[in-house]
């Protein structure tokens, strides 16, 4: 039996709604692998190394707090999931099943995360729930613990403010030297180089530097070409800082803006402060997504703008609510999300512009510098 | 119907090893949706920005080859995939099902892989599918193309030796101004800006530098603690290049190496050649890692050597083959791994080396520089 009480109170308070959660579906316990599920409820660190390597996973039920690891991770097993029962499966998970049966309570049926198990793992998994004492049903639910994670608690906010900060920092000190010759590659290092220096763990996501027609591409690789006069330049980056992450994007012109630029940039910028103007909890996501799409429909730029205005931000760079006008989901007071409409012209370029905000009962706080180039 | 004949012959050579297989298998078609593997075939650089985000999939079959994604990676499609007939969802896959089906020639049996498939996107796949006009039956295949990547062509094996020529020289950097009193952040940061420096697209993996007890930790996180006489420092660096990956392990002792230290450091030595020296094609894979493992044990410390003696390398760091005592594999030409025996004692710290060498009809050729610090 773990010792629930040295768990910190703040993860023992979102464990306690997951489990209020699993009640009310009548679910016996959670097998959590999604990695940052797994950080937010435990505390444990290590990432997934890769897509098909998993660092450890939870079970968790009301008398249940176990954080399974391989003996790679286990000194921060026990270093950093406080309260957590460690089982350390030497020799590989497969091996080691049957000891871990013995350590859990009866389970009747158990939930596990069926965006973050493979369909081999699941098989696995149930292969392995069905040789036990008492078999277990294995039951997928989707996103509960995001939908937690989803509202920030002050501690998180906390961290993605101070994540945000580097970020804007960082990206202040680029603009200041930004020259025309210069590489994208370049640049996007310095931007690695900046939010090392600032205190960042890492980039949140390889910066995005794209000039010219690279910027037509809203999720552009940085090159070796050089940024020139006339041409936009698009920037999207962001830092972690403990764990949590911060997104913005700019658009910069070089040289006398074109009247092109000038259009886009315009209808790109009125967009967005028509989403932050009326943005606020209780609204369905779709909405806000329609608040800035419809400008630039109307603009006639409609078809250019060609993905969602935005998405959650905390442990994850990208984490629910998506606001995008196909996905129904309803903003929740502590959630942070970014408002990033954009517009991509082939063979030109394009203009993104990215803010994070937090929701609070009425309206929204925005968490980024509002800055503004230009006020054409 | 795609124009394979523009699909570039290397590439059209691993798609027609990989419909052969197929083939033998009754299958149809397969979804292809790991990005390494997507990669590999297609040449569609992209990788999935998070482990719940997808940046694609291609779906290849006796006349199919086809690129799905969505329009943020629209122009890295029509680049980099040549000779892949894109489709783009506008929209998202959901609502572009049924265009996508029109596109599709009948399938009865489609493969795709377990293992890179989360559960909650086959049900939602094999739902569609169901759903078509003719319906298709869904197989789950296991590391086929996986089985196709451990065997390196020859552009690859040179893109690994550039990728390793970068970390062993951002490696003898570090090495050269190692001193007490830096700290293992600064170091692992300092290995990060030097294989930039050098040419390499990103670090691999989190460089790991630990020091002291820290280097108990297999993997562990780089901390503040400042290096100092008198302890081993272990660093696992690798970069890479061209998406190609390279990985090296070295430990060192600040000062005049203890006992313990030589006595351990003795030990993974010997390990290590004994394994560099049996490694060859058709070899077992258990029985390459017992080479290693047995003169641990014999020394007295087989309990702590933690971990496999070794996986393959390529575009992802760690692939198969894996060379561990319990799943048995058979050693092919042009497969390329790590050799890196360790022994990891808590509290005080522990010695990892890790060479890469690629397997050869009689043997293998070491890839790294085999230095040796030591000479105990």
């Amino acid at each position: 039996m773990p010792d629930r009480s040295s768990i910190p109170a703040g993860r023992r308070k979102r464990i306690d709604r997951l489990l209020a959660t699993l009640n009310e579906k009548k679910l016996s316990g959670i097998f959590i692998s999604q990695p940052e599920n797994r950080r937010y409820l435990s505390g444990f660190r290590p990432s997934d190394p890769q897509l098909d390597e998993s660092s450890g996973f939870l079970i968790l039920g009301p008398d249940l707090a176990l954080l399974g690891t391989d003996p790679r991770y286990e000194m921060e097993a026990f270093q950093q999931a406080r309260g957590f029962q460690p089982f350390i499966y030497r020799g590989g998970l497969e091996g080691s099943w049957p000891e871990l049966q013995k350590r859990l309570p009866p389970l009747k049926r158990l939930a596990f995360e069926s965006p973050a198990l493979s369909y081999h793992a699941y098989r696995r998994l149930r292969k392995w729930f069905l040789k036990g004492r008492a078999p277990v049903t294995l039951v997928p639910t989707f996103h509960l613990v995001e939908g937690l994670r989803a509202q920030k608690d002050p501690s998180e906010l906390k961290a993605i403010e101070r994540s945000l900060a580097i970020t804007e920092r960082a990206f202040q000190k680029v603009l200041s030297r930004l020259k025309p010759g210069q590489t994208e590659k370049e640049i996007s290092w310095r931007i690695k180089q900046l939010i090392h220096l600032h205190g960042g763990d890492d980039p949140a996501f390889e910066p995005i530097v794209a000039s010219g027609p690279q910027a037509a591409l809203p999720h552009a690789e940085s090159t070796d070409r050089e940024i020139k006069k006339g041409e936009p330049v698009l920037f999207d980056l962001g830092s972690k800082w403990q764990g949590y992450c911060s997104d913005m994007s700019r658009t910069v012109f070089l040289g006398k803006p074109s009247e092109r630029f000038k259009e886009v940039y315009r209808l790109v910028r009125e967009a967005q402060l028509k989403a932050q103007e009326g943005i606020c909890s209780g609204m369905d996501t779709r909405k806000v997504d329609g608040l800035a799409r419809s400008i630039i429909e109307k603009g006639g730029y409609g078809t250019y703008f060609k993905h969602s205005l935005g998405h959650g931000v905390g442990l994850a760079t990208h984490e629910i609510p998506s606001l995008n006008p196909l996905k129904a989901d309803l903003l929740r007071p502590g959630m942070v999300v970014t408002i990033e409409p954009g517009i991509y012209l082939p063979g030109w370029g394009g203009v993104r512009l990215e803010n994070m905000a937090i929701i609070r009962k009425n309206g929204a706080r925005l968490l980024s510098q509002d800055m503004t180039f230009y006020n054409f």
